[in-house]
């Protein structure tokens, strides 16, 4: 709808698809602002670069809602909420740097833009910041206690990332590797921080064990989901962009979900024609129609979908056990949309 | 004395030479060792080869006897000591990255042996377990808010270590940067995280509000004494190995206080012929003795090392505001100790 010059809009826009993650997405967008004054300069400054504009807010959103759900107003957890996003964000500078990223968002990555020991001291100063978080988040307001018992988890899931990193980082190039161990990778990489949000919400709002078990619950099949779709996205949309990612995932031989499935299925001969294509011996083009034919013969892709499937549904199932409330329903929407990849 | 074979030693050797800091220390390097265990693997394993074999453990021992200085058992502050420690050696894991170091005590860094992705994740993985330990250092035994307490101040000085270390990138090669922004530098970099174990120290034994005071002056003057010291020793000593320290500070043109000293007491020509030695420009041995030879006509290390004493003095009389304890006398050795390097 345009407007003429100097025509006043005769009706207001449609309403933006409401989504049931907004509200609480518009709470953590302004907090996080205003946590990131413009005057910032140096690692201050480069920190909030990396913050904003935000990304999806996943975790902390997770943190607030599991709070909510049981029972704790979510204006007063926006600060350790967020203290979840920096541990996050502070990770993903020293991705960046590790896998060469120029890119994150659309915009360039603290390492492209400020070089490597800015990109290291960035990423420490974020995870320091999110311990800091935590620990100023109640200002007495709540017993001690509980955000100690956040600082504890939010403590294990950061060194739990940096094991699932360095075990992705061993199982690089190994189709054979095997989905248990597949499986613990990705509960350390993507799962402990999930866990950490869902746990450390409960525990903020001090939930009682039977919550706090479905909340941890919710999250560790909601991380398996999450990553688990995460492997399978480039091999389900049909744009070119979804083929040089499959490409992307061959060249640096990241073990993902379809290909260990895969291999677990494939005979002989498949298994060959799979390890060829991941050599990187093969051109691109070459690799990539190989790769696609073994996952379509074994029928790779319909499982690792099934499985990933399933995991939303746990992570939903397990939602049951906590009382009905709105933020109950934001935390199945999340499980629903992390498979979909609405978020 | 040695004994010939089969002949048992008649006396037994004489007792090493002891210093007040021996029976901390001693308990300090057994709790590190019970942390470390020797059957780790992955990310935990690279994380003990960086914290073991110990090195001087001074931020501990300052945390303990702190602590011990205001009624704390000793044993009851090891785990909390030992993760300053742990932020202490995750910044050096990735302080040796930045500055491409290949041997720290004699052995070789993390990222000489596993390369730049393991030791991005290993000092992560150490940052985090700082806050681990800090976090679980209790159960139970002291009010939480005494823990959450050492968590802020210990974020608050990871956040600065990482201000200090991007300060010291943006002085380098600026010998006209002024004592100012040196002070504040080094204060970043090397006092806050003093800074912490003593205030933290104080806080998790519950400490008065004059204590706290008392112990946070301390470690605030210790800190600069011990940095100023850190940047006298390669021109104090005689050796060659002093030689080529100096030439790897103008190397990495990493701003120190005598050469700040020198630029402020040196006159048009003076200044000159530091910018000139300091420049790369000139071979290492001319630029060497022309900066010794600066050095000498303008006084600077005498007046450096008479700042360091008045600093170290300084940390000395915070104390007086203590009751009289061992622990007291300990710290008063650190500050002693500190400037004459015996540690």
């Amino acid at each position: 709808m345009s407007t003429g010059p100097g025509t006043a809009p005769t009706t207001l826009p449609p309403p933006p698809s409401a989504s049931p993650l907004d509200p609480t997405l518009h709470l953590l967008r302004a907090e996080l602002e205003r946590r990131c004054p413009a005057n910032a300069v140096g690692v201050d400054a480069m920190g909030h670069q990396a913050m904003l504009p935000a990304g999806k807010l996943l975790r902390p959103l997770l943190f607030t809602e599991a709070a909510a759900a049981v029972g704790m107003r979510r204006e007063d957890t926006l600060t350790a909420a967020l203290g979840v996003e920096s541990l996050h964000v502070g990770s993903l500078v020293h991705d960046d740097i590790i896998d060469g990223d120029d890119l994150r968002r659309g915009r360039p990555t603290v390492v492209a833009r400020h070089g490597l020991p800015n990109a290291i001291v960035t990423g420490d100063a974020l995870i320091c910041g999110a311990f800091r978080a935590v620990a100023e988040c109640a200002d007495g307001t709540i017993p001690g206690e509980r955000q100690l018992a956040v600082v504890r988890v939010l403590a294990d899931a950061g060194v739990d990332l940096c094991r699932g990193q360095a075990m992705e980082d061993e199982l690089r190039g190994d189709p054979g590797c095997g989905l248990d161990r597949y499986m613990t990778m990705i509960e350390l990489k993507t799962g402990a921080l999930f866990r950490a949000a869902c746990l450390g919400g409960a525990l903020l709002a001090g939930a009682s064990p039977g919550a706090q078990a479905a909340l941890t619950r919710f999250a560790e099949h909601l991380g398996r989901a999450f990553q688990m779709t995460d492997d399978l996205l480039p091999h389900t949309s049909d744009t070119e962009t979804s083929g040089k990612s499959v490409l992307s995932d061959i060249g640096n031989g990241r073990p993902t979900l379809p290909v260990l499935i895969c291999w677990q299925r494939a005979g002989a001969s498949g298994r060959e024609r799979l390890t060829a294509a991941l050599s990187g011996a093969v051109p691109a083009d070459a690799a990539l129609d190989d790769l696609r034919a073994v996952l379509s013969e074994t029928g790779a892709l319909e499982q690792a979908r099934a499985e990933t499937l399933a995991e939303s549904r746990r992570a939903s199932s397990a939602l049951l056990d906590l009382p009905d409330t709105t933020a109950r329903d934001t935390l199945a929407a999340v499980a629903d949309l992390s498979v979909n990849r609405g978020l």
